[in-house]
């Protein structure tokens, strides 16, 4: 039986969303930042510094981080509350941006100051006219629809463990995490697919980014980023299980890629980068 | 094409291994100590606490564990050096053991100290007899074919970074890793899967164990067993990238499972408790 196809892709526009698993490089490779740089055409970037509970020098890093890079100006926009989302002096930092990168901290923090404010409003025009959205660790997390907001890392997901939250919704059909190879949250990632396995599960890296484009995207960053496609699983005990209970989930498809490799969230296929694909046709 | 059965089973015998992911519980519940007396049958246990270069307290340790469950007797097994494991001295302390349980350590300790000696030999026959063999931590690595040595935890793989060795071969076919979920060695699993995908792939996390027979086991204890099976992968990059590339590799079969849950190596294919499955054919 052929399903039909879920929406599993960037919001429909001209934009690019950069997708990061924190603790990309700042002053050496730079690639991710780069990529930012260059995807915003050489244009004003806004540093969204709002997931952050206080301004902890955030924008500073970036300053430095982004010195030397073609970008024109790049400024900071950071929220004290919700109701400075609808303020001039918050849209007026946003007017002209060709990109706008969300800092790390905490992703509830970016959601219910900015969700559905003329902050976001200004957000989304930027996208939908070919600008670019990046973020990194909360910045990354909020760019889904449903959102991880808390989990454990470090052991197998326990049935009932997991928070989630509504995100700005950016990207559909996929759960976003961050810092994953490193802080080991293949367990909360899979109990989260196993919630609901029309939902993709992402978990990025740090220094390693995903650059998405309709429902395409490419890895770039040093890291790997894993794909767990719960769409053929045979059993979970998500909906049984006492909470506490270890997950079982038995057939999840999963892939790792690295820097080049592609995927495609419609197909749910993962690629090869085009060259690398000829040569394997080739042998 | 149906290829032919990759020998993927625990070496024919009547015996038992129980392999375990370190830490298992030894005040509260004891769940895996309790399946290893009662595997036991009641009679002498073995406590080889090789694989640690000093005498630890281990030892201590398991005789409270194993306080007030059906173990005869319970003994330590340690060696100072090779020539050791030749030693009457030795042998006798495992004459008419019905089970030896391998503590944690240095897997290299193990099969440098005890691989083709007497003491070896002693042990497959308490296996083929009917014994079990178990192994927790570095006592767990050390019953594959090939063995996990080495290889950084919370990092992706990146090819060239596993050390692997010949281990004991109590169990083949299969590459073993312990303190999985804990340690954030998902990475290192795929990239010693990706080597060679005839491996299948099993992590396990702490405080948990798999039970097996034959070429099927079942999982006991707290946490999950994740299972790598790399038979349809599609593409992998470890033998053309260049060493510190990050791993990429497409199609992996994965599965998390818990306790009661099974695993039939030849097959591979995971089950559910016999209860279970009559349960979910009803609904």
């Amino acid at each position: 039986m052929e399903l039909p196809h879920a929406e599993r892709c960037a919001l429909p526009g001209k934009g690019t969303l950069v997708i990061i698993g924190g603790h990309e490089d700042k002053e050496d490779s730079r690639e991710i930042l780069k990529e930012v740089a260059r995807l915003s055409g050489g244009g004003k970037l806004v540093i969204a510094t709002v997931a952050s509970h206080t301004r902890e020098g955030y924008f500073e890093s970036y300053q430095k981080g982004f010195e030397g890079l073609d970008v024109s100006e790049l400024v900071e926009l950071y929220l004290d509350e919700r109701s400075d989302a609808s303020k001039t002096s918050a849209l007026d930092k946003l007017q002209g941006a060709t990109g706008v990168l969300f800092s790390g901290g905490d992703q509830l923090r970016i959601t219910s100051l900015i969700a559905d404010t003329p902050v976001e409003k200004c957000l989304r025009e930027i996208y939908l006219e070919g600008g670019v959205i990046a973020g990194t660790s909360a910045g990354a997390s909020m760019m889904c629809e449903t959102m991880l907001v808390k989990g454990r890392s470090e052991e197998t997901y326990r049935v009932g463990e997991l928070q989630m939250a509504p995100g700005l919704g950016l990207i559909r059909g996929v759960i976003i995490d961050q810092h994953f190879a490193e802080r080991g949250r293949m367990g909360r990632l899979l109990g989260a697919v196993a919630q609901n396995p029309r939902v993709l599960g992402i978990g990025i890296d740090e220094d390693t980014a995903i650059v998405v484009r309709g429902d395409c995207f490419t890895v770039i960053g040093s890291g790997g980023v894993y794909v767990a496609d719960g769409s053929g699983v045979t059993h979970s005990n998500v909906a049984e299980a006492r909470t506490g209970e270890t997950l079982s989930i038995h057939d999840v498809r999963l892939h790792v890629l690295a820097a080049g490799d592609t995927y495609d969230l419609r197909a749910r296929e993962p690629g090869l980068p085009a060259a690398k694909e000829a040569e394997e046709q080739r042998q």
